[in-house]
């Protein structure tokens, strides 16, 4: 029995999760209140507090779940023994599918995550400067190894992760160009930035 | 007399720009009354309609504002006699000099205007677009000229315009650059990716 009850609570969790996205999307974090989680879910908002403690617990879930799985790659590409432009291709293509795959959940992390307040903001953004520092690791990679000119490698990572980043402003899955395809082309450009000139 | 009236009015309409760009900043959209910029400027929320009808429309001169001036400057930088490489540079420093100047305006325009609605909501995409577009000319100058290799300059574009408008999430004015300096770099990374290849 305690298994299935348990598994319920994992897919009313999983539930409310993809509901909390779908509204937050919508009308804003703001504009969404606990009640409309509820109803969207068919819970009595106190129930829905058995569930979940805040709005902003919810938001940080979101924030979780769109970052994770995405840092673990990173580190993966950065110690694996590619070349430093297969490293920085892959780190951007890694970067733009798992934003165009979760569209809906990066759009409310990176559009909102301002919002979040003390403690929660802080991991957000350190995060965020975590992210930043694994795409300048790649970069003093290829510097050092002499792949690379010796650009500002704390701006050019940030220049990649706007220009990735950006993509939940413009990207619609029905457009000319799949992830892969963006990818391609961003990674063409920076890499190229980046290549040492033959004289 | 009317002169000293209209004086008065456009300082009235001044100071409740500024408050609007200090609390949306502060608050969130959202999150802000028009009882809250009534407060600030000292005026009842009665006499704050004289003023501005709604706050939609304070979002959306705080959009104007943003926009304006960088457009104007983009066209008159397309229709010089520069080369496309430097032109893409004007263009980098400007739109990272407007942010940076502007940052508290920019900030509320990249990270609201989400939220505007309908046909503010498709002027206010009208004019992404455009500034897109003209990224995308000063591209396609260059690779007419051959100066520029032919990468996809809409994708290309798309990469410039996220890698400046990211800045409002992590530009501060007591960091370690100027934004002279970071438009050197951007500028540095993109021209260098574009720029034909001596074989």
């Amino acid at each position: 029995m305690r298994k299935s009850v348990s598994a319920d609570a994992a897919g009313k969790d999983e539930q409310i999760f993809a509901e909390a996205v779908r509204i937050f999307g919508e009308k804003g974090y703001h504009a969404t209140s606990m009640q409309n989680i509820a109803d969207a879910v068919g819970l009595q908002k106190g129930s829905l507090y058995h569930y979940i403690s805040s709005k902003e617990e919810l938001l940080f879930k979101i924030f979780e779940r769109s970052t994770g799985a995405l840092t673990k790659e990173l580190e993966a590409i950065i110690a694996s023994d590619d070349s430093p432009k297969r490293k920085l291709h892959r780190a951007i293509e890694a970067h733009l599918t798992a934003l165009c795959e979760r569209l809906d959940v990066y759009t409310v992390y990176l559009s909102e995550r301002r919002v979040l307040s003390g403690r929660t903001h802080a991991r957000v953004r350190a995060e965020g400067e975590r992210h930043a520092r694994l795409l300048e690791k790649i970069i003093q990679q290829g510097i050092a190894s002499k792949d690379f000119r010796a650009l500002d490698s704390k701006m050019t990572a940030h220049a990649i992760l706007g220009m990735c980043n950006w993509l939940y402003q413009w990207y619609s899955p029905t457009g000319r160009l799949t992830p892969h395809e963006i990818a391609e082309i961003f990674s063409d450009l920076v890499v190229g930035g980046l290549e040492r000139r033959r004289k």
